[in-house]
């Protein structure tokens, strides 16, 4: 493929985690193909995806922008959320799959990374404080960590254990294989 | 989720081929949390993708729009490719295929779709008219039929076959598993 806008979008493609070059051209094949309408929706949504979508001001899920003020997401708006129980999950992935378990009847806080000595990531790198000031201003009383069961995991659970444990919450660890 | 942006992207995104709702939700949040760059660029070359690609005038190959005429592919316009031999294929896919092994010195045909009875893809479905045309105007000495080993593929090697039967080109097959 010698195009310069082939090789350009077969490239960007390219990074979608799980996609190698052929994968992506796959891609570039099928929507020069199909309707021209797919290839119009999907250049304008993510044209402005990252004007519509953010990660929601209280948790990091996923929320919408709507209006000015700060943006929060489906869960954190959901009155019928009991906001005595805190999950904590590294990733949005996470969120999403005990969601789809569908038993969690509290709210989340997503750290968005795990420790990590080999990458360079320490305790100052995660949200630590903000998650100890929503612990105490919104009166959590139980807190499950659900962070994955690797070394990174575990270690930043311990982490959050040490660090809430001034608060007098009541902390749990989420079984693995969640 | 239940933000309509997003719930709307991961259904656009879940029309590729082989991706699911999984995959596209994976994609959705690669995107979201990558460097703002990747989805504006993603973006930008999508929307503009059918005005950048089309396909070749003369073979149906991917083609770049530059100027007004007609648009030409790379191997359209490389004279140094044979004009004698011609490479019929069913889909840009198998071009690409049999560029990659590189022994291919001719230049191409793309069918765009096999004769399927089961699909209601007819003879009059097919661009046989033009592809009896190019063999008569460019003086092509060899076809080479590169449909696949299916029985859809077969079916159109015949009907290739026998459509230029009375152009007295040398039709040939291209070995299966190519």
């Amino acid at each position: 493929m010698q195009s310069a806008h082939a090789r350009r979008l077969v490239s960007l493609l390219s990074r979608l985690p799980g996609v190698g070059e052929k994968t992506a051209q796959r891609y570039l094949l099928f929507l020069l193909t199909a309707e021209r309408e797919l290839s119009d929706d999907l250049g304008r949504e993510l044209s402005f995806l990252r004007e519509h979508l953010v990660p929601c001001a209280r948790c990091g899920n996923i929320a919408e922008v709507v209006g000015s003020g700060p943006s929060l997401c489906d869960i954190c708006t959901d009155n019928k959320r009991d906001s005595r129980i805190l999950c904590i999950v590294a990733r949005v992935h996470d969120l999403i799959s005990i969601e789809r378990a569908g038993s969690m009847r509290g709210r989340y806080f997503v750290l968005g990374k795990l420790l990590s000595p080999l990458e360079g990531v320490g305790p100052e790198d995660l949200p630590i404080a903000a998650l100890v000031a929503r612990v105490r201003e919104e009166k959590v009383e139980e807190v499950i960590v659900a962070t994955p069961p690797s070394v990174d995991g575990e270690a930043t659970a311990l982490l959050i254990k040490r660090e809430l444990g001034g608060t007098g919450v009541a902390i749990s660890r989420i079984a693995s294989g969640v």
